[in-house]
């Protein structure tokens, strides 16, 4: 039995389809961000950074899972207390920030301080989820992190591959 | 609005009812992995760690998402393809542990490296939890990691406990 | 033999005297950050947090070890290539941030989130330190990181402290 | 300037080699832990992982400054009260796992469950490098947990790659 990765990819990015997430704009705002440190960074390099990041296992598990929480809160499935803390977003409830961290920390500590800053400082995709959830359609309570995560560890990547490095990785292996 | 802080402790300790998880017994075995190095802990010692730490509203969180997720997958509610991944129980699904670090770090990084060798050396309630997952008649993929945490993290607060301090906090504060 | 909580407190408190870093400032804001969530906080409920917060061993232990690789890189005592990256504050040198996520994880994942804005966002006297260090006066590599994790841990610990609960904790213990 | 990637990886492996840490060995632990779940390994699998794993600029950046802390206890050179804490491998100072803890986790929440497990029943390189502590040789207080942390990477880097997957990278990417 195959470990279904492409059914999570797919999985998850059907649910961002559904919700206009669009990776382009989490990618570009990346790059807008560390481009005062690398000023050459191009939109393409940010594409292929997020693409290459929803490829990695454990960010699909936690992606995935953090998509089901929100979908069993848009359909009331999720069992009391938890539902009404859910669906009131509880400033005191942190386990949407501890599986963003969870996943943002794969891409090192930077990539955690960056989600850190966007989960405070909404980025625009995470304003418009955050409207959804303030207009009462949907509860974005899960994804709202994941996006801010995801975003954050496109920018620590960016900012490791694009330091020049005394690695001459031919020579050392 | 109240945050429901006793409804989440009603509805965790309901559930290690159900699954015939026993407080007593895990706040024992925590003492005595711990006697090695602190001959004079006693049971209430343990009794009394357990309860503390089953008050922290942080510890509630996690633990009520974590029995969520498997209640939710008992009954088959889970999204796919994250119903069949914690079905099977797949090894390289790491969110169940990655819910159990969030949690036992609270007590500090003594707790996560005593959780993580609880998760591979199953103590005698994970080892319950684990037959009732693979006699087919319960999924404990979330709670299983959750209790060696649990454990863990008495047997780190007992640890800081009884480590005699330098401290003489009437002066100090 | 005693373990050290009361020479690791005083060994940071005399570390940030000589910074001079303001624990009353640090308390300052963090009341300030949550005001708006919690307009009847005071600084009464700050500088009692703070201390608090200062008192629990995994933090000082944390803090005390930062200080240490500061203090010395500023006598130029690491080895190699350590003294450079830590001397040039490069950006992808990331265990400052690590043991700075280390410590604000200890009051739940919200400070970790907080921490992250900080770390970007400067504070009012992590500004001072960033200043210290560009000024070629001093390394504050790793004390930057955890004043800010400071301040986070006292805003994540006020905004659970205030939040009014279900618990009746002498009827549930 | 370059960030010193290639002195970092120089660095550590020198300091390996001054301990006696045998690199193949780990590798050979890591795959015999792993062959349970999957017989097909083989140590050449295992010694491509550990140096992968060791290109790493996260890793190097906290194996480098985990031997820095041990290099500098052995000469005496930490300042108070650290240094008596880390001669005496006090238990309840925890930063030596925090740093491994922050290692791990770049490989996955299974690394460090795998790391907790290895942190107490210490693997064979790991009861030699406390045996020099013991003797009085050497303080070994940092490296003895990032080794176990560096197994338990390899061990979970193992396991990702030999799950076979329903993703098609040519197609999907």
């Amino acid at each position: 039995m195959k470990y279904p990765d492409k059914e999570m990819f797919n999985y998850v990015l059907n649910y961002f389809d559904e919700l206009g997430i669009d990776l382009d704009e989490i990618a570009k705002q990346a790059v807008e961000h560390q481009k005062k440190y690398l000023p050459s960074l191009t939109l393409e390099d940010g594409h292929k950074r997020i693409y290459a990041i929803l490829h990695k296992r454990e960010v699909l598990n936690n992606l995935m899972t953090a998509i089901a929480l929100d979908e069993l809160a848009n359909k009331g499935l999720l069992p009391e207390p938890l539902q009404s803390v859910v669906e009131r977003d509880a400033g005191v409830y942190g386990v949407d920030e501890a599986l963003a961290i969870a996943n943002s920390i794969i891409a090192g500590s930077i990539a955690v301080t960056n989600y850190g800053f966007l989960d405070v400082k909404k980025s625009k995709v995470a304003k418009h989820l955050d409207d959804l959830q303030k207009s009462g359609k949907m509860i974005t309570v899960f994804i709202d992190d994941q996006i801010s995560a995801l975003q954050a560890m496109v920018e620590g990547s960016l900012a490791h591959k694009k330091e020049t490095s005394s690695f001459d990785e031919d020579t050392l292996y």
